[in-house]
């Protein structure tokens, strides 16, 4: 079990994850939310059709245009985009219930994702932009990936330098050389971010019984 | 070896640890200066007489009391104290050189020397409070140290309030159930501060390179 500050009433932290693709976000995403059951992802809503396997409620909340653009309209959303014609949206009720009760979300999402979260939940959020060691290992690792054509890897690099751009908005930076050491950084993040005095929202009325009564 | 972001050029920080006596605060300070050996303790002048064995340089700048008030007029300490008649105090350059290198420091400083600290470091200073996880540990545990006259224990409960009551006046708070587990959420603090973005001051240079010029 990860060390938390569990013992202590505290509020919950939204954790976010940006960086272009190819540097290790995803599998370091993965691998934080094993290592802390107590993390989890949110579960957005989506007007794009489910795939096979996919549960309404689990993987996502299939939603009508109709109804995601009502929730849109009366601010329902954390953060929202629209990504190759289908919307997606992180629903605020359940996220913001969960962190009163000291649960922490995990989100994996770009610099605009990131600013329109941060800009309806300040104070919860904690922004960590995970950069690739060079532009040479960037590039090795999109072209990897797969056997695309040269000119679709290029966009993939023009993508990847458009996020990078936006790096300096983020409160902590991790170069990722090394997985192993990436995922440690990223937990300190975490449990020092679980740590931060008006998270522990518990604490004011413990150090009231502590101190004796004149 | 602990894992650092020493790969990016980055600045120091300054390791703020305040707590009543009792709380377990010198024993963490001793188990995280084992662990990073890149943190250190800085060397206080002092107007006190050396003790059989202190070295002058190493364990304090042994002054006299003209030279401290000199050195305190002109503005050369982060941080002073009387105690017990004698003055000591945190000369500001070695300590601003050393940051500048990327060296950390810890200090184990009550709230008075954290608040002189964080009003001329401000930036460079995390502070973190350790809390005893009730009054009745640490009761005992001031009371299982020496067989003092009981007059004298409520005098050190007293002063333990009085340490106590500046609790939210920082950044962090760890209570000190488990020295185990308190220490690592030390080491995390210290590494999340270390990675946060504006101390990283070789990123700008390094994302610089990175993205491709038009």
């Amino acid at each position: 079990m990860p060390v938390t500050a569990s013992k202590v009433k505290r509020r919950g932290l939204m954790l976010v994850l940006s960086s272009p693709s190819g540097a290790g976000k995803t599998t370091l995403a993965a691998r934080l939310l094993k290592y802390d059951p107590g993390l989890r992802l949110s579960v957005s809503a989506t007007t794009r059709a489910p795939r096979p396997g996919e549960v309404d409620g689990e993987d996502y909340h299939f939603v009508s245009e109709e109804e995601f653009l009502r929730m849109q309209t009366e601010g329902e959303f954390l953060e929202s985009a629209k990504v190759f014609g289908h919307h997606y949206g992180t629903p605020r009720a359940k996220v913001f219930h969960d962190l009163e009760e000291g649960r922490d979300y995990l989100f994996d999402i770009d610099w605009q994702g990131a600013q329109q979260l941060e800009s309806r939940a300040l104070g919860d959020v904690v922004k960590v932009f995970i950069l690739p060691p060079s532009r040479e290992e960037l590039e090795r690792r999109l072209r990897a990936r797969n056997q695309d054509p040269e000119d679709v890897v290029l966009a993939r690099m023009a993508k990847a330098d458009a996020e990078i751009s936006h790096w300096a908005e983020y409160e902590y930076v991790i170069v990722n050389y090394d997985l192993d050491e990436s995922e440690e950084m990223l937990r300190a993040i975490l449990l020092a971010e679980q740590l931060r005095r008006y998270r522990q929202v518990g604490l004011a009325d413990m150090v009231r019984g502590m101190i004796r009564e004149e």
